[in-house]
């Protein structure tokens, strides 16, 4: 069967084969070897870029991506927008499409308005992220990263860290890694901030092996991964005052990876990062070959620049 | 008698001859039919964009429209500027002007800012709203779309409906109407929000037909025009306090366009709308054949592709 | 002995030698004279335009320069940013620059804050101004006006008025004004606003002549100079309360070029100031032929694009 990626939305990691992703994945490579041979390839293309969300890593990897295949970016600004005026999404949107945009790329705060906006629009969307729901880009530049670091994506190793409650980029790794043969996810979290029975029982139903464990535990299981995906924790997740405020300290405190943890770990082990990091992991790992948080950020411009490409162009597989 | 427009500033719709609209709303039709034969017109070129207010529609399409013709398009945030610091607007466009642009496009909330600005500048300006004076490119978009809708200008049976003391469009729309042959206008407004005293006079020397009714009698009128031009009713425009709050509730109640009342209508009949609307028309109708506003802020953008290459290029008619 | 400007980071006025100095100056004036020799010398380039603290002229001077050159422009708006979420600046920079930018452009309220930035990104970087440190644009367009209107550099007699305690311009323009042959500079400030004992021993060791008056005394000075370089004085500079308020409104009332000071003065004298001005020279000078500052700031566009593109290709002199 043959897949056309032409006018296609891309809403949610789960939309996607196996099949589908190796070859965004393998095009991406492509692209990051040869960026000169792609460097008009959007010429005359106009992206919007619609942000109802702070961002700056998505928004910036989307619009250099664009701006690096030739193409034109024009980007909607919702604090100075119409909305504050009292319209509806579904008002802007439609005027937005008015201007026949090649391809619209949206973040927003609530779960579903990408798949909303996909049903109003007649350009291709990709969801930038949409609340806790889903971030498909992200996995993509994840599982893009994973081949980088082990030349493969089946047999993969990994220990998936951090808020695994509310982060969607845990929930869209683990499905998407499902979807290889032989991975192997260690969830590792404060009691607090485990992953939700939902999707546990989910992932049971995939072909994948997994096992849950309390932050103390990582120390065992380090030195037998390939890569240690390391996920921001928020302070908002936990209950406003101070018993809030002491325990987000206190997991804060445990919850820093230190220089010396990676002592005994394995050669081409790596620890990734959806970044912006901020006190859990030590500023001196940087300087360490196992850093790969801002390599894997910059391959986010790969996997972009792919998507842009195939679904605003002919891109048949 | 020759036009050129090379180097023209747009600042009023009281300026162009209907000759010049004709021209200007042809070749919009030209480029809207042929977006290919554009995609390069303006290769080289920079618009600086200084917008002193916000809006999203008017900004993005003069925007998208600069992108589309290839040129380069240079936003100006007002938030982040000098004038902070207190330097003059004059000072602010003699600065702008030195980097020379090829076109300006402002909004300002200051009636008449856009003529003072004109004297400052080298570049063309074009006006994107001042104040409560003028925003001629949305006139010649509704003229355009009202081309679209009944394929021709002159004999024109429309209502407007809304607003009519505060607002510019209907005003602007008025005087270009009577410019064409046999247009017939219905100005419908609350009793508080009539057509200005100054502004009928100056009608009644024009050579087109009006006559003024209350909200209630749009009934009786609408299944006899082929446009209903819907305005905004502004919460901003009635007294602060609760007395003012319960004026503008009670106005916004009555002032709602309901499907029923469309029943009747010819069949060619459309509704435009200069956009954002909030509550004036029930949601239902979008979907109805009658729903033309999303069609007519399109139609901005060729609108505004004409006008820009008009006044940077050698526009002669 | 060869010096290349390719990925050479522009971050102080000191770091340049003169026969440096003139080669920019004279690429600019190259670049001024001909813009359509440069209309795609930047196509395919990307520069990343980072302001920390707010500015209208110089990003928008920057930005024109790319845009006409033909290249593309990045904007980050740390408003939006993950600085906001406790991301370091270090890995702000680290992801910015792993996007592969071919020029970033810096400001940053922090002294030392570019150089500092220079040592974590591959790009090569401009500093658009770090806190009262540096801002070699600015010099180097200020030493480019210079040359405009006497046709040199050497025999420089100037007058530099204002705020020299904190003005970084000021002290800059001193600096670069020093490895020039036979400049006189007149410092005349309030006695608050002195040049720094430090800055001044340091030019006592250079080869210039100077010397320091109170602002009563420009009237006696004013007729044998070239150029008169005026500064704002910002209320920040004064005390909180009213004591600082009225030391300010005083130094204000006496600090305002008044035209009639104008009487005498030489046929080729001018203005100039770095603008934004706020009281500090009276309106009806900008209308005499004395008034640079409008056409000074302009000359940034030349001096700009004649660097990003020297540090970007092979600036080889």
């Amino acid at each position: 069967m043959e897949t056309n990626f032409l006018k296609r939305d891309i809403i949610s990691i789960e939309d996607f084969s196996r099949k589908e992703l190796d070859y965004i994945i393998n095009y991406a490579k492509e692209i990051k070897n040869n960026p000169e041979n792609f460097k008009e390839i959007m010429k005359h293309k106009t992206m919007i870029s619609l942000f109802f969300e702070n961002s700056t890593r998505t928004a910036t990897s989307f619009k250099m991506a664009m701006l690096q295949l030739g193409g034109n970016v024009m980007e909607f600004n919702s604090q100075t927008s119409s909305l504050k005026k009292g319209e509806t999404l579904k008002d802007t949107l439609k005027m937005m499409d008015g201007y026949s945009p090649d391809v619209v790329v949206m973040r927003h705060p609530n779960d579903g308005s990408i798949k909303f906006a996909s049903h109003i629009l007649n350009a291709p969307i990709i969801n930038a992220g949409d609340g806790q729901n889903q971030h498909p880009t992200q996995t993509m530049l994840d599982l893009f990263s994973i081949k980088e670091i082990t030349g493969k994506i089946n047999e993969t190793k990994i220990a998936i860290v951090g808020d695994l409650k509310y982060g969607r980029t845990a929930h869209s790794l683990a499905i998407a890694l499902s979807k290889y043969e032989n991975c192997k996810i260690h969830f590792i979290s404060p009691e607090s901030l485990k992953v939700p029975k939902k999707f546990i029982d989910a992932l049971k139903e995939k072909n994948i092996e997994f096992s849950e464990h309390n932050l103390s535990e990582l120390k065992n299981i380090i030195n037998n991964i390939d890569i240690l995906y390391m996920t921001r924790i928020q302070r908002e997740r936990f209950p406003i005052g101070k018993e809030g405020e002491e325990e987000y300290k206190k997991i804060s405190k445990i919850y820093s990876l230190k220089k010396e943890l990676l002592e005994n770990v394995k050669s081409d082990f790596r620890i990734m990062h959806p970044l912006p990091k901020i006190f859990e992991i030590e500023e001196e790992i940087d300087k360490t070959p196992f850093a790969y948080y801002f390599k894997q950020a910059a391959n986010g411009l790969h996997i972009r620049k792919a998507l842009l490409n195939l679904i605003t162009q002919n891109g048949r597989i």
